[in-house]
C-alpha cells in the first residue's frame, strides 16, 4: 500500500465525462490499497473565463480580489470530482486551500507556499476517503485566498506530497512524458524514461511547459520523485528524480528551442564602473526579466553589450534602452526580434568536455551562424537566427544520439 | 453615520453592468459618511448553473460537495463588486463564509446560522473599506462549508445586522417593497409603509416571495428592522419592523394566496386514538409538509380527514394514503389539484371580532365554495376552487379597504 499523490491538469478535467475519467482511474489505484490524494486544476477554459469577467469589470483588478475569483474555478472541479467519486460508490472528500489550509504569503496571484497542514487530509484518508484538494490556491496569515500563479496546482501536489511524505507524486497531463525534444518539430524525439531534477529544471525554463518550474524546485528541495505521465494513456512516463550515476553517462539528454525572447545590443559602451548597473536599472525597475547576457572584451575603452529580453518585453526596452545610451554616450543601439535560443541540457556535460565545441560544429555545419553563447554546468544555450530553429534543433538532437531509433514504428 | 448592512440579490447583480450600478449605489451610501457591509446573492442563473453541473455529475450529488460548488456562485460575486468599488477609487474588501466566520450547524444545503464573529468585519470597516460579503454560505465546526439553502442571502444580511447591531438592514430586490396583495393579479395593489415581522412571516409562507422567511425570523428575534425595497428606484419600501400599536388600527394588511398546494381527503376513517398518527408517520417519513389539516366531528365513529401537501407531492402523498386507508378501514380516498387557498392577514384581526365571517360572506356573495378554512391569531385562510383565485383576492381586498386610491394616477 503506497500514498499516492497524483495532480490533473484542466484539460484532463475539461468536462463531466472528463472528470468522471479521471474519477475512475484514480479508484483503480484506490482500489489496489493505495491511499489517494488528488489535486485538481480548474476546468480548461474557466481560468480564462474567469479572467475576462474580471477584466471586463476593471483594466487593473485588484489582486486580492482576483485570487478570490480565480479560487473558484478548483473548487467547482473537486466538487464535481467528489461527486463523481461518491456517485460510483466510494467516499471521497473535497478540500479547498484554506481548509487543508495550505499556508502561503501574502503576494496574491504569486504566493509561495510556506508550510502545509496535513492533519486534516490525514483524517481523511484514514476514513477511507479520496481526498480532492483544490490546486492553485492557498490561504495567507491573514485568512485571506491566495493563488499560486499559472501552473500553481503543480506546485501544490509536489508540496503535499513533501508535506505529506507521499510514496510518489503523478502529475498527468496531455503529453505521455518528457521528451529529448518537442516531437512536433522532431518527430524522432524520444521519451525519456528519467531525467534529473535539475535537467528538468533548464528543461522547464527554457521552455519545454510540461512541468511548472517552482513545483520542480520544490520537489528538488524535498526529493520528492515526480512521475511525468498521460492522462489518456496507462504508459509509464518520465521519473524526474535526483541525480544518479547512470545519468552522468548520457552527454545529452534533451535539447530545447525558445522563440519568445529578443535581442538588445549597445554599441561601443564606454567601459566604465557602474555602466552596465546604469543600463539595465530601468529595466529592472520596469519589471523585465533579463535573460541571456553578453559583453565582449573591450577595445580602446569601448564594449559592446548584448542581452535578450522576453519578445513581449521588446519595445520598453528599447525605449528604455536607448535613453540610457544616449546619456553614457554609447554609439548606437540595436533590436532584433528574429531570434531563437537553441539549447542542449545534460548533467554528462559536468564530466565531459567537448561538448560546446560538438554544438557549434554541428550548427556551423550547416551554416548557421551563432550570435550569442551561453552556458551552466549542465547546459549550453546558442542564439541564432530564428528561422532557422527547427533545422538546428533537429540536427543537434541527431547528432547528440538522442534520436528514438523504432520510430516511426513505436 | 450610520451602519448599514444592504442584501442585493440575483438579478441585481445579473451582470457586470448590474454589478457596477450597485456598486455605484452602495459608494453613494458611504460618501454620506456610513459604513457599509454589502451581502450579494451569486448572479441570476449561476445558482441554476451549478445545481445542473452538479445534476449532470450525480443523480444524487452528495450534500457536502454540493454546497462546496454552490458557494462559488457568491464568491464570484463578492470578487467581481470589489473590483467594481476598487475600481471607482473606493476601498473594498471581500469576505466569504469561513472568512467573516459565519458559523452554522452541518446540515448542507440548509444549515442554520449559530453565531458570527464581527472582528473582521469591524477590522476592514475601521479601514474605511466597503465590506462586501458572500451570502447564502457559512462554516460548520469542522471546518466545512455549508449553504443556508435558496434565499439564504437574506438571512445572511439579517443575521450580520443584528450581530454587528447595523442600524438597519436594507433588503434591495426587483419589487418596490411588500404589497397588500400581488400586482399581477389586482392592479390597485397598494405598496406598504410598515408591516408587522409576524404579517410579514404569515405573507411569506403564504406566497408572497418577497423575503425569506428565516430572515424574518431572525428579524423578529434580534429586532432588526428591514427595509424592503426595489434596486432599480431611489423610493422608499417597506419597512418590517417589531408591531405598534398604530397597526391594530388596521384591520387587514394583505391578502395572499397560493396555488401550489393540492388536497387529500379521507372518507370514513374509524375515528380511534392512532389514526392519524397511522395516516401521517408515512407522509413525514417521505419528508411531505403537510400544511392544513381539517378533520370533521365524528359521526357513528367514522370521520373525514382533510389536508393539504405540496402539489408536487401529491401524487407521492396519494399512493401512501391509499395504502393506509385500506389497512384501517376508511372508506376512500379523494384527491383534488385543482385549489388554492386564499389568505387574508393582519395584526389588527386579534382585537377585532367579525373579521373572518366579513371574509366567508365576501367569498359566498361571489358564488365562491369555502372547502376548507384554517385560521391562526392574525390570519384566516380559505382553501377554494382554483379557477376562482384571482376573483377572490380582487374582491378580498377591495371588500378590506386596501386598494390604493390613487391609482391608476400613482
Amino acid at each position: 500500500m503506497a500514498l499516492i499523490v497524483q495532480k490533473y491538469g484542466g484539460t484532463s478535467v475539461g468536462s463531466i465525462e472528463k472528470i468522471r475519467d479521471v474519477a475512475q482511474r484514480v479508484l483503480e489505484y484506490y482500489k489496489e490499497g493505495n491511499q489517494m490524494i488528488v489535486v485538481l486544476s480548474a476546468m480548461a477554459g474557466q481560468t480564462d473565463g474567469l479572467i475576462q469577467l474580471a477584466r471586463k469589470m476593471s483594466d487593473d483588478p485588484p489582486s486580492r480580489e482576483l485570487d478570490v475569483l480565480m479560487a473558484t474555478g478548483e473548487q467547482v472541479s473537486v466538487a464535481l470530482f467528489s461527486m463523481a467519486v461518491r456517485s460510483m460508490g466510494y467516499n471521497a472528500c473535497s478540500l479547498l486551500g484554506f481548509q487543508v489550509p495550505i499556508h502561503t504569503d501574502d503576494l496574491y496571484g504569486k504566493a509561495r507556499i510556506h508550510d502545509i497542514d496535513t492533519d486534516r487530509i490525514r483524517k481523511e484518508l484514514e476514513k477511507g476517503c479520496v481526498v480532492a484538494v483544490a490546486g492553485f490556491q492557498g490561504l495567507d496569515r491573514e485568512g485571506n485566498i491566495t493563488t499560486l500563479g499559472r501552473g500553481g496546482s503543480d506546485t501544490t501536489a509536489v508540496a503535499l506530497a513533501a508535506a505529506i511524505k507521499a510514496d510518489v507524486c503523478e502529475i498527468f497531463t496531455d503529453v505521455k512524458g518528457v521528451y529529448t525534444t518537442d516531437p512536433n518539430i522532431c518527430p524522432k524525439a524520444r521519451k525519456l524514461e528519467t531525467i534529473s531534477y535539475d535537467e528538468m529544471l533548464e528543461m522547464a525554463s527554457l521552455g519545454a511547459k510540461v512541468l511548472e518550474i517552482r513545483s520542480v524546485e520544490f520537489a528538488k528541495k524535498f526529493d520528492v520523485p515526480i512521475h511525468v505521465r498521460s492522462t489518456f494513456s496507462r504508459e509509464r512516463g518520465t521519473m524526474v528524480i535526483a541525480e544518479t550515476r547512470d545519468m552522468e553517462k548520457v552527454l545529452v539528454s534533451g535539447v530545447t528551442y525558445n522563440k519568445n525572447e529578443a535581442r538588445v545590443t549597445i554599441k561601443k559602451v564606454p567601459d566604465q564602473p557602474g555602466t552596465a548597473a546604469q543600463i539595465f536599472e530601468p529595466i529592472f525597475q520596469a519589471g523585465v526579466v533579463v535573460d541571456m547576457i553578453v559583453q565582449n572584451t573591450s577595445e580602446e575603452g569601448l564594449t559592446d553589450l548584448t542581452f535578450t529580453v522576453p519578445k513581449a518585453d521588446f519595445h520598453k526596452t528599447m525605449k528604455s534602452v536607448s535613453e540610457v545610451a544616449g546619456r553614457i554616450g554609447a554609439e548606437k543601439v540595436l533590436g532584433d526580434e528574429d531570434i531563437a535560443k537553441v539549447s542542449i541540457i545534460g548533467v554528462g556535460m559536468r564530466n565531459h568536455a567537448g561538448v560546446a565545441q560538438k554544438m557549434f560544429h554541428v550548427l556551423a555545419s550547416e551554416n548557421i551562424n551563432i550570435m550569442m553563447i551561453s552556458t551552466s554546468e549542465i547546459k549550453i544555450s546558442c542564439v541564432i537566427e530564428e528561422k532557422y530553429t527547427e533545422l538546428a534543433v533537429r540536427v543537434l538532437h541527431k547528432a547528440f544520439g538522442l534520436e528514438d531509433e523504432a520510430y516511426p514504428e513505436k
